[in-house]
Order: C-alpha cells, then sequence, then structure tokens
C-alpha cells in the first residue's frame, strides 16, 4: 500500500523521514534512503547525518541497484521481508545482482520490528482493530455480487482457475465495505481469492460484524494469519497475481513465491481497472462530493481572509483545524482524504509538508500560504489544492500564479479520445511554465478514488513518468500543480 | 530503408500498391498487403480483388502474426529475404510462430525477383550507378575524421569492438558523402564497419571516384556485394549490430545471423543518434535551406492565386511541376525531397497522394487544394505542407483549416525542457481539433535530415506512437498537419 498503518511504519521508524513515499537500505556499514522530488527538502530535515540521501532522478544519483553493486561484492547476501516487497522488485534484484544472493529470511522475521518491539521509547504501534462497515449499494451503484461475476468473466476470459487480490482498496470497492485500518485510507487488512465457485476474504475475525456476515453471504472468511500458509494448499493451474502498476505495489514476493512456478501469471489486477472506471452512481457520488468539499473550502476561504487581514492570529495548524471542521459540517464526510498540507512563506516550497509544533508558522500578509487538503465522503474523495496571498504578492509571484492557473485550466478544459495515455496531456498543465522556462518536480494529476485511496491506479498525468496508462471514460484524475517560491 | 530504389520496389512490382510504407504475405492460396492510416484510400484504389488490404490499427483487422497463425498449421514453413528482413522482425517470427517454421533460404535468392526478372511487360529496373560526391564540410560543420572518433569513443564505452552500420543516411552522414541511388534520398546502396584501427565500406566500386577515394584516405573500399561473406572472417567479441529504431530498420537478419552469438549486441546506431542532434553549422544551413524554400513555395502561391482566379488551366500535375521549377531556382537546390502531394478536391483527402495521368484534376476555385512537398539543398532538407482555396470556402473547412492552424502555432510555439518526449507533445497540435471532436490518421511531425532523408529517426510527434524518442537540442522535425475533407 501506499499509505500504510502506524504499525507498518518501519521506514520511518529506522530512519526518520516520514515522508509518504521512500526506501531504506542498510548494509553492515552504511544507511541509506531514496526518495523523489516531492521530498528532498524534507528528507534532508528529517535525516541525520547517519544516514545517506539518494535524491532519486538527479544527475550522479546511483539507483538501489546500482548502489548495491558499488557496496557489496560477490557472494554477499540480501534481504527483505517478502511479505511487504514486490514480486517483481525482487524478482528484478535477484536477475541484476547476478553474484550477489537474494536470500529469503522466515515470514514471521522482520528485522526492523525487532528492535522496533523492544523500544522502549518508541514502542511499536498495535494494528487498528476496528470493525469494518458495508458501503451501501446508493453509492456504489453495483452490488459485489455483479462485481465478482465481472471478476470471474475475466478470469475466464484468460483462462485463469484462481486470482488472488492484496491491494486493499480493491478488496474493499469489491466487496462494497470500508474499514479504519489506515489513517485517512477507509481500507481494512486483507486478502483475498477468488476461482470459480469459492470467494475467500482473510481479515482479522474481530472486524467482521454479523451484519458484515450476512451482507457477505456465502463468501469464506478467514483469519488474516492464515493466508499465506493457505496458498500452500492451492491446486489451480493458473493463478492470476496482481503485478505492480502505477500506485498498486502488486502482490508480495511471498505470495508470488508460495504458487507453484507453473501456475504463475504475473497481470495487472482486473479489479483496479474496474474500479478506476466510475459508474454513473459513482460519479453522480464524486460530484456530489466534490461541491459538499468546495462550499467546506469557501467557507473556509472566506473565514480566513478576513481573519488575516484583520491581523488575528492564525498558524498552519490552527488553520488546517479549523478547515477540517468546516468539512466535518458536510453530509457523509468520513475525515481527511490526507495529512494537511498547510505551508506558509517557506515551508510551502516543500512539497508534502505537514506542519510540526516546531515548524508551524504564523500566517500573515508578507507571503504566499499553500494550503492542499481533501476529505472523505461516503459519495466520494477529494484532493483541492490552493494557494493564497493576504497581502501583496511580487511581480514573480504574480506571473508563478498566473501560468500555474492557465496550464491548470489548459488541463482541466482538455478533449481527448478514450484511450489518450495519461502521460501525453501533461504537457498542456507545464506549458505555459516552460515558456518562462520553469517547472515543477513532481505529477501534475494522478487518479483518485471514490471513498477510497486518495491516489489511485492507474492515472498518473506526468510528462516525465516511464510508464504509460490510458485515460478511460469514468476515470477521475487530479489537476495540481502548487506554486511554491523558495525565498 | 524507408525509401527504395526503383529495383528494389518488390511489393508494389508483386501487389500494385505503391505506398511508401506496406508489407506483402503471399501464402498458397491468398494474398494480403498490410498497410497504415496514410494509405488506406490508396490502397483500396491500387489493390485489385485478388489481394486483401489489411487496415493496421483499425478494429478486428489481425496483425501479419495473428493472420500467419490463423491461415497456416503447425509444421509450415515460412521465408522472407533474410538481407531484407530486420533483425527484430525474424526473430519475433521465430518467437511468435511456435511450431511454424521460420526458414531461411538462399541469400541469392529473391522470389519475387524470379519473377519480375523474367517479366517482359514489366522487367525490373537496374540499380543505379551514378557516382557518390562529397559533401563539403563547410556544409557539414565537421570532418569525416572527427565524427568516426566520436564512433570509436562511444564503441569504446560500450566495451565493442565493431560496429556495422546498414542505414544508408548514416552511411552518407558519417562520411560527408552523398549519392543518387534512391529517388529523394541523396545516398548510396553501401555497408560500413568501424573497428578500433580499420574502417570499411562497401560500395559499387564504379561509384567512387579518385577524389572520393582521397577524400576517405585510409577507408578499405570494398565490392558491396562482398559484405555479407566479409561478415564471416570478422573475429570480435562484441559487435554493436542496429537495431529498429523509429524509421530506422536496423540490421537485417542475414547481417545479424552472420556474426557469432556470443559476440551480437543489438543497440540503436550512435549514428543514428549523432546525426539527429545537429551541429551549429548544419543549424545554419537548415535555416538557410528553409528560407530559399520559402521564397520558392511564395513565388509558387502568388503566381497560382493569380492564375486560378484569371481561370487559367492548371492540373495537380502541372501545379507541381511549376513549383519544382521555383524551387529549381533556388542555390544549391539538389531535387525535391519526396514525391509532391498535389491533390485537388477530394484527391486531397489520400493522405500521401501522388497524382498521375489518370487521377490529375484540374485546380479550380471549387474545393481545397492540397500541397505537401520539399527540396533537397546542399544545406538542408525541408517538407512543407499548406492548403488553398482559391474561391469561397465552406464554414466546415474555415473552422477546419483555423483549428488545424492553431494546433500547428501552439506546438511550433512550444517550449519544453531537453529530453521531452516527442509523443508528450503531440496533444499541443492535435488539442483544437479534439475539442470538436475531430482528428487525423498520421502522425504530426518527424526528424528531418540536413540534405538526406525527409523522414530522419528518431523523432516521431505522434500521441499513438508506442515508442517514445527524446527530444535533444538540436534535433529538427515537422509540424504538419493535411486539412483533408471527404467531400
Amino acid at each position: 500500500s501506499e499509505y500504510v498503518a502506524p504499525a507498518d511504519k518501519r521506514r520511518q521508524y529506522i530512519s526518520g523521514f516520514s515522508g509518504s513515499a521512500g526506501t531504506a537500505v542498510i548494509t553492515q556499514d552504511k544507511q541509506a534512503v531514496w526518495s523523489d522530488g516531492r521530498y528532498f527538502l524534507q528528507a534532508e530535515d528529517e535525516l541525520d547525518c547517519n544516514w545517506l540521501l539518494m535524491k532519486e532522478g538527479e544527475p550522479d544519483v546511483p539507483t538501489i541497484l546500482e548502489w548495491l553493486k558499488l557496496e557489496l561484492t560477490s557472494g554477499m547476501n540480501i534481504s527483505a521481508d517478502s511479505t511487504l516487497i514486490g514480486s517483481s522488485e525482487w524478482l528484478n534484484y535477484i536477475k541484476e545482482l547476478g553474484d550477489i544472493n537474494m536470500i529469503e529470511i522466515d515470514e514471521n522475521l522482520n528485522l526492523v520490528d525487532e528492535v522496533w518491539g523492544n523500544d522502549n521509547v518508541t514502542s511499536r504501534p498495535p494494528y487498528a482493530e476496528d470493525e469494518v462497515f458495508i458501503h451501501d449499494v446508493t453509492y456504489a451503484g453495483r452490488s459485489w455480487e455483479e462485481k465478482v461475476d465481472d471478476v470471474r468473466a475475466e478470469m475466464l476470459a484468460q483462462d485463469a482457475d484462481l486470482i488472488i487480490l492484496t491491494a486493499l482498496d480493491e478488496i474493499a470497492w469489491l466487496f462494497n465495505l470500508r474499514g479504519n485500518d489506515i489513517p485517512y485510507n477507509p481500507v481494512f487488512r486483507s486478502y483475498v481469492t477468488i476461482s470459480a465457485n469459492e470467494s475467500n476474504l482473510f481479515i482479522s475475525p474481530n472486524k467482521v460484524t454479523d451484519a458484515v456476515r450476512i451482507h457477505l453471504k456465502d463468501v469464506n472468511i478467514f483469519d488474516y494469519d492464515n493466508f499465506l500458509s493457505h496458498l500452500d494448499s492451492i491446486q489451480a493451474n493458473k493463478v492470476m497475481i496482481p503485478n505492480a502498476y502505477s500506485y498498486a505495489g502488486g502482490a508480495s514476493y511471498a505470495v508470488y513465491s508460495r504458487i507453484v512456478e507453473e501456475a504463475r501469471f504475473l497481470v495487472t489486477s482486473p479489479v483496479l481497472l474496474m474500479k478506476a472506471m466510475k459508474n454513473p452512481t459513482e460519479i453522480q457520488g464524486m460530484r456530489n462530493a466534490h461541491i459538499k468539499d468546495a462550499v467546506a473550502l469557501c467557507d473556509f476561504l472566506c473565514f480566513m481572509e478576513k481573519e488575516i487581514k484583520a491581523g488575528n492570529d492564525w498558524t498552519e495548524i490552527s488553520a488546517a483545524n479549523k478547515l477540517a471542521d468546516y468539512r466535518g459540517e458536510q453530509d457523509g464526510e468520513k475525515g481527511l482524504s490526507f495529512t494537511t498540507i498547510s505551508g506558509f512563506g517557506s515551508n510551502g516550497a516543500i512539497i508534502h509538508y505537514k506542519p510540526t509544533s516546531a515548524t508551524d508558522k504564523t500566517i500573515d500578509t508578507s507571503s504566499l500560504y499553500l494550503l492542499d487538503s481533501g476529505g472523505q465522503y461516503l459519495d466520494g474523495t477529494t484532493d483541492v489544492t490552493r494557494t493564497m496571498h493576504y497581502g501583496t504578492p511580487t511581480s514573480l509571484m504574480v506571473e508563478t500564479y498566473t501560468r500555474v492557473l492557465m496550464g491548470q485550466i489548459d488541463l482541466a478544459m482538455a478533449v481527448f479520445p478514450d484511450g489518450t495515455m495519461d502521460t501525453r496531456t501533461d504537457i498542456l498543465a507545464r506549458g505555459p511554465l516552460y515558456e518562462i522556462g520553469l517547472d515543477y518536480n513532481h505529477g501534475t494529476g494522478h487518479g483518485i478514488g471514490m471513498f477510497l485511496s486518495v491516489h489511485e491506479a492507474p492515472t498518473q498525468v506526468r510528462i516525465y513518468g516511464v510508464e504509460d496508462h490510458p485515460f478511460r471514460y469514468g476515470y477521475f484524475f487530479s489537476d495540481g500543480k502548487k506554486l511554491y517560491l523558495l525565498e
């Protein structure tokens, strides 16, 4: 998952870097974190001098593989938690590392957890045990039985006996269920297998209420912890195993390696593609949610303009809390869709900035205020970025703000045929900035879930992306550029 | 080569279809031609009822491979002239056809030539034996010795002992030579091998003058016909063999299969990439050539407007000839860069239309006149498309013309960073047409040579392309949309 439960924030625990994307690699004498352009400033701030920061995509910065080849010698061993690393990544390491061995360690042993579980200062938090709840068909538009039928039709078309689902948002969407296991993401820790005659859901039994059991009819419910051993008992000729695709990490190597070699069939999950194409009920819900979210945001922006001009005291944190209150007034609101990015002045230049008590700035009339936030509603998920200046912006601020807006409108107004690749539309958004030699170091748009993940596969409007994804009718995506200026 | 000598137009001879792109496949009881959207109308016109036309990319049209699998059964044999088919295509056939065998026949036996050579009506024309000539360094900007040094540096960087060059424009560019072997393309039939100490040019000896021998200094000159057998004598550990990339077809399977398996190293030709990035002298030459070409075109357009309005008799062919005369008045003109597409009314809807005495229409004030033409000059190559109406266009013509022009200007004015992918810029050109639900069934832009091929690898501005190519500073490309309307 892109977003994980607090109990799974192992990279943050071990390195201190809290960004949503990054990988830590530890050898006997060095440790390094790789992250992307959104997090360079934040990672420099959070990592101490014991850690190397590897800025992905910058000149002369090695990839993880290149670095491992430099640091290690023939015959040395590498491992990772095979339940957490994607199968394609693991297989690539095996292929590329040659004489350096990729070894599996006990699936129940995670080396970070060994330290974290015994750390009295930062003891490892438990997993949530909140109950899952039914997402009513009046929001979902289709029953889970119809969705499972579609999955089986796709299995038949691909001549597969079984499909394994490992993406939490796919499982939530497929069964019209939601949960509270991961902050900002209404999903629950689970696995699913579907064959021609059986559907099996692996989930902590405490989370399943009687109402959910009735809702799920003949779906077999097994304990989450029994999933991997269940795979050993599978007898199938062809098993669809989700591959990494866009924001979806795909099945872990532990899942992949449990399936006998002849039966492995790595595919883009058909549920991923079905979920991305919103049905008419979901489309209407997304529109409703965005209208409600806009009301909350307008309330807030109007309030803030008066407050700041009156000289009242508001900080990044108190403003974000106020906005959350306004969102909470809306029908069907179910919390935020991600940590609010509320950044004043130089803090607005940290792309995925989250204010803390140590960094919290007072918002006044002297600089830009960047606000990137979103809400979860029973009928949709939102993600909205706005930049304000409550005083007199500089001419550079005016010019760049205008050009960001021009590009945002150009992409928003664009008409293009079904099947157009996402990477091939982004120049519309960047063009006005390119004209004056400027650019921004993050994607322009991403798919959005319907009361699900704020970053949803497959869409990524990203001119520098290496993977193309076709747009289909019914897809939703964001069109966001943060106007950030280093002071 | 994309363009070939008359002696090599085997597909045209056997099928009747004369377009610049297409493949004929013949089984014991069927024959079919595959071509792309630019040629659907022309192919329907030229192919008789004995031939199946396969419209590439249309729904339910099989690829060649899919069709072969349907038509043939296990154990049957397929062949092609291994000296003419690219190695990657041949290898793909071997991989995909399974139990159907890909067999090599004698490299000196071409089955079409067996028929054509004995056909008294359409006897096979001979290859040209025109002498090659030196392209002066005042145009080329760099000596061939400097270019060969760059190639050797790249070989060293890739740890290769030898490179084989098979693309005619790469060989012409590398040695600052030009020829007349292929209409509209100032190249000569040849092969090249370069090692750390030796450069070998394989060419018909009659084409090499004393001046060229002096120019080439210590380059070994061998007979063209000895090239394949020369490959048998090669002793090298790693041989760079050009792979198919964009408009470049790559080395033939006959070349590839002559190199011992352990030494084969398929790469994008480094000469292809060097040639695309024009040096300052070439850039200045391309600008000069375009100015001269624009003078010729303005002369012609001014002349034609008066003539047609005066009611004088001009046809597609006579107009194209008049334009060629104007181009001929310019300094350093060396003929046209492709067959002039001069199409009036419905003929303008045939994307790569070439007027013949059977189709030649009179140009008058009743419809659109499409003119797509270009010239070869010692200092550059041009490709310009213009659409005229000498009477009163319909409102649909006005709207579509305006939107084509808007897109053309948007792409022409675009600024983007070095390394931007060509496929990711095309939406700028198509956007204004997309807005009203229109599109065109061809690429928008292609790389252009410098007194070389009018279609030059790698650039293809084509939103529907499957291969991305990065733009680099110094690349030239066209920005062309044909306004064509079925009447």
